[in-house]
């Protein structure tokens, strides 16, 4: 008994990202780790679930108080397979990330980072995505580590409530510019799509997404994009009830 | 000017699939479709999209009122391809589906059928995602086609609450056997699952991944598992804003 806290790490670019490093290093004094991470970089892949292909994990690392595997599937899969055949118990927190690149607003939708946080509340385990708003494979997370350490202990001692994460998103500012932590709405937006068009050499058409980003409220000082742009770390606390309860009554009379 | 509505259709079972047949048979009356689905199943999904892969499309069907595309994506990429270069204007609705096996409760964050619907009214167009609680390829959908029709013409005329799509889930029991309609929520519930394991002919591990459902909840009747046990389609009203503003107050306390 009065073992350390059991913390499991997972992510969606990879073993090797950087930002999972600086994530380990932040965890590292506040438990026993488990780390299971996809052995290549799953971005946008969300909720998804390898039903396809056969899973494979291997183990990579192993010291006192930290083990590393890695998984041939999507960051939801990492969680699974680590809920289901890795852990000796019944895991303390989830932490996810530190992701490169923002998850805030509508990206919480498309982000392997925030799937597999909500995995774990699904599982009644309180847990945290965190997010650099740097998609560079360089990106510094030196600023980040001090938030999230204090963000991981805050979490330990007080638990979440059940059936929500934390969605945490921290700008690309250095540390000392930093002004702070809000608690926010996730903002409305969405992404202007741009799918640009090519030529293969079998000339055959083909197209590769990319856009920006559009916020539909870039004035509500309680949403995440909001605190981004001016300095703040962002935290949305999400669900995974997607019920709309204030439209049921209208769909009622609706459907009558 | 006076056009007829503008409907798109999208699903994650693959063009082939009966269900998407069963639903264009039921909205042909309704609207011009375009249908734009993937290529090959793409269950299990959720709102992925393709980052590492270019995508492709291609015209497989036209005649007066009815377009159909195939394409090598997941089923929200359907949909962003769809908006972005394929429909001559904004769409009047989204229908996606009809999904062999179910999509109620925690299914709804996994499935690519809801996902694609949440990507529609991300951009504002009502959307509805329709699922079957019969899994096998075979799957009779002939029971699902009247109940169907009416909620397109229901939603059609009435529109939806925006940033809000419908959870449509259906029993697998005779046309005449459905007690009726119930807007319900989500029920709270998780998979628990087993993962499979073998050995490959290299003497390599590999997993697959099986489950069943677990309901926390079953005696509660104003939730979607509940309604469709008892013979009922059940409608649960989806929303994309994820945040949980009843924890807010608690986590700004949390984290002075």
């Amino acid at each position: 008994m009065n073992k350390r806290p059991l913390i499991l790490i997972a992510n969606d670019d990879g073993y090797h990202a950087g930002g999972i490093r600086a994530l380990i290093e932040a965890a590292r004094p506040c438990g026993d780790l488990l780390v299971v991470a996809p052995i290549e970089g799953q971005s946008g892949m969300s909720h998804a679930i390898t039903v396809k292909v056969p899973l494979r994990v291997e183990k990579y690392a192993e010291e006192p108080g930290f083990t590393l595997y890695v998984c041939n599937g999507t960051p939801v899969d990492c969680v699974k397979i680590a809920l289901n055949r890795l852990v000796d118990r019944h895991p303390d927190l989830l932490l996810t990330g530190i992701n490169h690149g923002a998850n805030s607003s509508a990206s919480v939708l498309y982000s392997g980072t925030m799937a597999a946080a909500m995995e774990g509340c699904m599982y009644h385990i309180p847990a945290i995505g965190f997010s650099l708003l740097d998609h560079s494979p360089e990106a510094d997370f030196d600023p980040c580590v001090g938030h999230v350490k204090a963000l991981i202990e805050s979490v330990l001692e007080n638990g979440l409530c059940s059936g929500t994460c934390l969605n945490v998103n921290i700008p690309k500012i250095p540390a000392g510019d930093i002004r702070g932590i809000r608690v926010c709405r996730q903002a409305r937006g969405y992404w202007i799509e741009e799918f640009e068009h090519r030529i293969d050499p079998n000339n055959r058409e083909y197209y590769w997404l990319t856009g920006d980003f559009f916020n539909e409220e870039p004035d509500a000082v309680d949403t995440d994009e909001w605190a981004l742009k001016h300095g703040y770390v962002s935290i949305v606390p999400v669900q995974i009830d997607m019920t709309c309860y204030k439209s049921m009554d209208k769909l009622k009379k609706m459907l009558e």
